[in-house]
């Protein structure tokens, strides 16, 4: 065996291994809501901070600080090299090119820059907060948590020997084959990788994506990750997030204008963006108030991504309402992305097909075999639905660590607008718990809003 | 990335990927039987011959006849070492130092040679006969069968992606890893392997084994493949194989020399290696008849492998006859070695353990986990009793392809000495349909031996 030396000595020499390895590494929708916070809030100031939701993992007691400082400043200098703009410029997105304005791309390249951070610690935890022009700060939201979760995971390796370490990873890859064996075949499957901010690692991610879209061909629609969509030639996935009416809210002068920020943003995205990329999210203040209190323009968009909802329910009220609009759902496109597995994807696209099975319930949908039947039964497509496959399918490592420690379990890290001109921000989403913001402003946006539809509302007996 | 040019020139250039890499790949009684044939039969003449006993793999049409014939030349033109000849001399075999002779140890580094051999096909099946001194033909048997084995598993492997080949290596790990969790920390339990013949690979078998020996420490008492020992700082296992009393008997000039052989040949390996090694494989004419006609002396030897019995029916068999032989069975050794996969061992290692199990059948053991209460249970040992873990251990890839192809399933490849001065050599084995030799010679082996304890006799009604 020739030794190469070099690379020995490197290996063992170099300063840093680098998790983010182009400012591309991010979510497709970030640089979609970027180009439009650039046009129409260039100098709008906000605050971006980070809420470890589980809790039991004591992030700051795993992962070095000084590690989190090398990473997040390698990340700072950072640039978006003239080939990526080239690409970003020339390349197709979702069928339209030139959605990039060449105005915006060249302030990109040259004038692009993330804003200061602070870190400390309290309780176990790391305290974040970004601060800036809003420009500055919300690319900092995936950089952080791929950062931190990858931390985390060298972290929870580094104990291992390097057999357990095959073994691990020998775990892993053979459960996503079983993933992939699962949702090979269905007729009309759409499955796209959505698990950018909370993946194991990078790699890890790149050889996930790369099976996927290998292995399920067509069934594959894309990825989040516009590095990887870049650097492998798929489509890049995503429109637009909670930030913006966020922020549109916050910076409204009175009730009634908070209440049409949710709408406001969505004709503001129009403008921007013509008839493309229009696919909205409606559960910042809650789904059943946006719908009812739409104008009938919004009926026109694209389809809708539900989050925080159950997407049973959330997909039928979505149909419900389209039809009370003379809409046709069936051309509509219902998007599932929260904590999905193969059992979800399954059992929401045999739903959303229409499969009526004699005796079986399309709810217990688990692998492609099921389907293999309901060629023959009865079915009915009531709308398109593709699912954003995220943590399960770029982190699952459950019952892979070779001596069952749970130290490589998923955690629940998010990193969102908290204020924007000095003005808190505030989100209640489909599910009372997942409320966001300071709580007597919680309380006022409740009031405005209402309490349709929300879920696990607390009963006071 | 650092290009390491000379080793991807070499990747793409070189002539041949050696299968056996050092004539010490080989099984260690291989060796131990070499010397012996070489002090008390240096110039008797053998052929051996090979053969598939699954015949529905026509391995010579998926095997290239150059691809052999490249392996074989290479093999033929290896040279035992200098350092490997200092290793055999120096080190501890079975506790005792300098089993090997050095003149024997002479003779193999300066003048040992393989026979030549003759390679045809026939019927999809590759015909190989191997003719010459018995010190020179005897050694192909393992050669022969691993590289004919990991030329077969090349052939499999041909048609897969990269990542399929990763797929495939995940799958295969993960169910090792299943294998080496059901084992740890089950109490007094013994087991080595014995899987060089039946390999899937040379690295597999060499991954598998330091795998076992890093996890299971003390359990995994070794290896029989002396190379990995070597190389490994392993213990080498084996004492000796049916090849030593089937040429015994076929050179003897009468049907009750014939019978003696069995004996005879006992004698002559005590003689050799004095009181180590006193392991014995007694089904090459029938257990039963072997252990009743057995001289008392033979009751003094320290175990018996068993090879084509039910091996409880086998141990049970060998604990009765030692107790009227007058002998304790507790401190005798028991080697099961045929066919063995986790749940065997672990129901063996039970059931020689003397477990007495309320309401549970040690037949059923499991995993490590079947032997937590049985600490607390009444147990006493009935004999000492280890595994020669084979095929299945080293060559476990069912279900493992990546398109659930069975190309992977191991075969069973057997060589085995035919004749011996010119006379068919014969076994009858445990088993009715085990028996090999010309059928109206084994018809007369039949006479001489009877069938008592034999199974799968046929019944004419």
């Amino acid at each position: 065996m020739i030794i190469n030396f070099s690379e020995r000595a490197h290996n063992h020499n170099w300063d840093l291994d680098p998790i983010v390895r182009s400012l591309l590494d991010t979510d497709f929708y970030k640089l979609l809501m970027l180009q439009f916070i650039w046009k129409h809030f260039r100098n709008t100031r906000v605050t971006f901070g980070l809420r470890n939701r589980t809790a039991r993992f004591r992030l700051a007691e795993m992962v070095p600080r000084e590690a989190v400082l090398a990473q997040f400043e390698h990340v700072r200098r950072l640039r978006y090299r003239k080939s990526e703009m080239i690409w970003l410029a020339g390349n197709t997105f979702y069928g339209t090119r030139g959605i990039f304005e060449l105005a915006f791309l060249e302030w990109l390249e040259n004038d692009f820059r993330l804003s200061d951070f602070q870190l400390s610690e309290r309780d176990g935890q790391f305290e974040l907060v970004f601060e800036g022009t809003w420009v500055e700060v919300t690319m900092w939201e995936i950089y952080a948590l791929s950062i931190l979760n990858e931390l985390k995971t060298r972290a929870a390796l580094k104990g291992m020997s390097e057999f357990e370490l095959d073994i691990l990873y020998a775990h892993a890859k053979t459960r996503l084959w079983g993933k992939i064996e699962s949702l090979r075949g269905v007729p009309g499957l759409a499955v796209a990788d959505f698990g950018t901010r909370r993946r194991h690692s990078f790699l890890w991610q790149e050889f996930v994506v790369e099976a996927m879209h290998s292995e399920l061909k067509g069934t594959f629609t894309g990825t989040s990750n516009t590095f990887l969509a870049y650097k492998h030639d798929m489509e890049a996935i995503g429109t637009n997030a909670h930030e913006l009416p966020m922020a549109m809210a916050a910076m409204s002068s009175n009730d009634e204008h908070i209440k049409t920020a949710q709408y406001r943003m969505l004709e503001l995205w129009q403008q921007t963006y013509g008839g493309s990329l229009q696919v909205m999210l409606p559960d910042t203040y809650g789904t059943t108030q946006f719908l009812e209190g739409a104008p009938d323009w919004v009926a026109d968009w694209t389809g809708q991504r539900v989050d925080s909802k159950d997407p049973f329910v959330a997909g039928d009220e979505y149909i419900a309402w389209l039809e009370s609009r003379g809409k046709d759902p069936k051309n509509k496109l219902l998007i599932a992305s929260d904590g999905l597995d193969v059992h979800e994807i399954l059992s929401l696209h045999a739903y959303f097909a229409g499969i009526v099975t004699p005796g079986v319930s399309v709810r217990d949908f688990r692998s492609a075999a099921d389907f293999e039947d309901s060629r023959k039964w009865r079915h009915e497509r009531r709308i398109r639905f593709s699912s954003g496959w995220g943590t399960l399918l770029t982190n699952d490592f459950r019952g892979c660590h070779p001596r069952n420690e749970d130290a490589l379990e998923p955690i629940s890290l998010v990193c969102k607008l908290t204020s924007a001109e000095g003005r808190a921000a505030v989100k209640l989403s489909d599910n009372y718990e997942k409320a966001s913001g300071p709580p007597e402003l919680v309380e006022h946006y409740r009031k405005i809003f209402g309490l349709a539809g929300i879920a696990k509302i607390p009963v006071i007996v």
